[in-house]
């Protein structure tokens, strides 16, 4: 039986925060004449975070979490014009090609031959299958799973369902809170590949008690697996 | 090994359409100062279905259409007031109750003890997830795929996935084209319950050939089932 290597996919297959990022600063560039930078972007987060429970995560969310805080900021004043530059955001967002980080595509063709290969993002279904589609890398993973959360119990319901032993499974992922530190605490493997962006809501609030490799790329990957 | 019994969700085991007519109701009522409810109807149709590319399935897909809807009509004029009242009219659909249909808890958890039931649904991963939380029928069903698009293929890859054999599989829903159709296409069975709304993209365009058994209520199903 094969080990399976499991990859987180925003931001550890392709750029996802960067996106968001772009987007931001268009939004701010908008609302600039009402408001300074650093409130508009603490008012977003507040507005995401409060939504999260309505919306989930996603572009979708986003789109419409930034729609309420313009109008919030600037006291139902934004016109239909600006408005529809939001709405337009979120759509250039969801039409963005989406290209493999340098050295994924390699790795991944590299790695298909030696381990059961998946896919276990957070987020929207309809976006998360779109972009891996537009990634061309859908065919080297054996299996895909879109969740709404990634936690030990998300982790450890994905294993028991496919009938993975947890001794066998090695997570890859740039988010420590949603990558390694659910996978270790189920007996795990976890290997943080660092994306140079990393969204306020995945920060880790205490210090890590947990050990684990961190790669400064991908491309260091295999011949981690192979010490191992 | 016994049987399989998948139930679509959305107004088959919950009002889902219902909750979508009321909405446009509320959306008319805001555009009624600038256009008759036909073309309203008209143009929000028509930005639904040139969005379902972007956005797929889903309530925040809807509201999204529905806002730009409102600003195409009235030429970006809509106050800030009326598209926070769109925004709230969208969070307001996700966070109705979920009542099971008349029949549905009972009739679950009779055929729990008999068949493996699944629930195979469309749309926005949280948006369904949250809602099986909410029915309170979530323990009832030992899977649950939500899939941005039900046709053959998918059947097909979920069935394989499974290992459940056409045969010994038993679809249930309110739509013929997402329910029946693809399943009987397969070498399974399919019974369609209908609602008393069906969404016009989930119309069939032509004559169905198919023949299906077709139940006034859940509550018959038990018996049909003994019956084969």
């Amino acid at each position: 039986m094969r080990r399976t290597l499991a990859f987180d996919a925003d931001d550890t297959l392709w750029h996802n925060e960067g996106h968001y990022a772009e987007t931001q600063e268009s939004f701010r560039a908008l609302l600039r004449p009402f408001h300074d930078d650093a409130w508009i972007d603490a008012r977003l987060h507040d507005t995401e975070m409060r939504n999260l429970q309505h919306y989930g995560y996603g572009i979708k969310g986003f789109t419409l979490s930034m729609i309420e805080t313009a109008l919030e900021l600037t006291e139902d004043r934004l016109d239909g014009a600006g408005i529809r530059r939001v709405v337009e955001l979120g759509k250039a967002m969801l039409d963005k090609p989406v290209a493999p980080l340098p050295g994924v595509t390699e790795v991944v063709q590299e790695l298909a031959g030696e381990f059961d290969l998946m896919v276990i993002t957070k987020g929207d279904l309809f976006d998360q299958e779109t972009k891996l589609v537009k990634s061309g890398l859908g065919l080297h993973f054996s299996k895909v799973e879109i969740v709404s959360e990634k936690d030990e119990s998300t982790y450890a319901a994905i294993l028991e369902r496919q009938g993975i032993p947890a001794s066998r499974f090695t997570m890859v992922g740039n988010s420590v809170k949603s990558d390694i530190l659910p996978v270790l605490a189920l007996g795990g493997r976890a290997i943080h590949i660092p994306y140079h962006l990393t969204w306020t809501h995945e920060v880790v609030d205490s210090p890590v008690e947990a050990s684990f490799p961190v790669l400064k790329s991908i491309r260091d990957l295999p011949a981690l697996l192979r010490s191992w």
